[in-house]
């Protein structure tokens, strides 16, 4: 159903073909995902993007389990169905429970409910949470 | 600039008095933030939603600091102002560094790219990704 | 702040100044808002939405009043502060009272938190809510 | 398609089960819908939204049809099929006839519409609209 | 699965006969997209939403081929899969090349995170962009 | 107003100084706007956003004001005030004229329109339109 052709493995140009083996080898898995064969259509785009996903959901400062929770709250929020559900899967394989999973939807639910209360109202900002409650001295 | 007029201490019901006590008492804080004063309005939707963000946000099987993380993330997807602000600080407050904040937007702001990657090719999930990965033998 | 120039009264066009007449006396008012100013930089959108906004406003198997809070409802997802603000004056002036300003937010903020718990755990649609529960015999 | 299990009335805990009954009586319906199967995975998260859901969906100030179709306003907004589906069902059946169904799209539709020309053109709010209209004395 | 009986040609009154005539003599195909039959249920809706799409994506100051290019990226960024396939198709027909396709869903993409870093950090507007950049001497 | 510091040019790394010099290079200015300023806070985020932003904004298939058009409009879809102000002085920079303004908001506020029709009536994907129109034999 994609607006693209996907580019197999098999008829990946070899500068496609290094950034598929690199996904596997950093994953640990066997196969290339719909997304990044959609992506190949471009080289550029899906070399970019893909060093771009490596750095960023790298364990840093949040660990990496913290990092795809937060990936699949975004995703929540956008609706968008593909990336709730390879991300819903990447966390689960990155051992988030179903408990937590739980709790996650909960935040995610009761954030896009109070962020309606607020734009609703149009609350003001407090004069504590200016610049995100940042130190301004 | 509030569309309601907010219910100050002072002129709060013993209702609306007693949610705003526990709040204070809950958060370790000698004030109300706008957006309960802005609830007030209506006692009852005051009090059920403080008692279930007070629930959301408590620890579980998620710890409060990835909780609010997970709340600024969704905020920032629907742009809202208010809430950006308010959970950016309440997450300093629990201990989110200047690192941490980078890379929470790192990954926020990634998400929201390959989201709209995703929509915008309209790519098919893969077989592995169904059900968010959920094992269905 | 706007990013086009106002279209000021004195200094419109006969054909932008039939519309803004229009607006004030279906609104009976004697101003035109910053909206239609804004609009009127192409007298064609100015026209043909303003046109628009009042056979979709017009009371009919809705009436007035139910329209304007439905407006609310969406400019509150989509977090237009102009709107919202714009939007809950009319309601106000059409009636809608502050007891029915909260029920509306309490909906819009319900909405907006089941909307993502659907999304987030991706529910299929059950057999009797397909088609809208339309019947298809 | 859930990424979670849906919990089924015959494998439900007595506390699942009693806000399955509850939600059958008071919807007058001898079933469950996904949405709750799927919410049952944590009893709490389950039993805290449907109470919030019964109370904010009942007749106040506002009837219970208007509720309705303010819900599917938002929906549609969000772009949440399992929503708009299964709440333009419940408002069918709450009484939306076809021609109201049509008046509430359109009124979604310009909303979208005027929502995005009010941000792209970056409307100030006029001075008679601030706090929504709000007498502020 | 649309949530309204879709108008067939044959069962069309004269007046929405004519709208899609129009529909298919402007767009020089001989049949009718099941948009335009779903809106028929209200004739008004059908006639003002098509008349108002034939005059807005009519070459003028942008050409016909950039209309269609900025609708999509409309359609990808509210996840709008009837959009996103219609006028992608729509696009291909006016002469959107691949790589052209390509472009597109990298700058949209590009915009979706740039959006979402600005309202995470709550970015203050430049005083040269104020206004969008209009000289306002 | 930001909720971190701007990292001004005098107080910068050499590392962000070397990104704030192509930046005004590349774009002729003198100055460097918030955005980066912001991101700076993490030079990496900053070195891989502008790289990237360079690289997806240049001219290709794609001419420069064209990319800058559909910038806008996915902005405007967000509602992401820094974003439409900054990008709507780049177009006029590139080229935008009053006239081009007007009618990128019309499509935009058409599509928005549209996406929420498609969407509220659940309308189905007719068959020359899957795969965005690809030819599929």
């Amino acid at each position: 159903m994609a607006t693209v052709d996907y580019v197999e493995y098999d008829d990946a140009s070899p500068e496609v073909r290094q950034v598929y083996d690199d996904i596997m080898t950093t994953r640990q898995v066997d196969w290339v995902n719909n997304f990044w064969k959609a992506l190949a259509v471009q080289p550029e785009l899906l070399k970019s993007t893909w060093l771009r996903v490596k750095t960023v959901m790298a364990p840093g400062a949040l660990d990496a389990l913290t990092k795809e929770l937060i990936y699949v709250a975004v995703s929540v929020t956008n609706g968008c169905q593909y990336c709730i559900n390879s991300h819903t899967a990447a966390a689960r394989k990155k051992g988030m429970s179903e408990a937590m999973l739980s709790e996650l939807m909960a935040v995610v639910g009761m954030a896009n409910q109070t962020n309606a209360l607020a734009s609703g109202f149009q609350i003001e900002i407090d004069e504590a949470f200016r610049n995100g409650g940042r130190a301004t001295g």
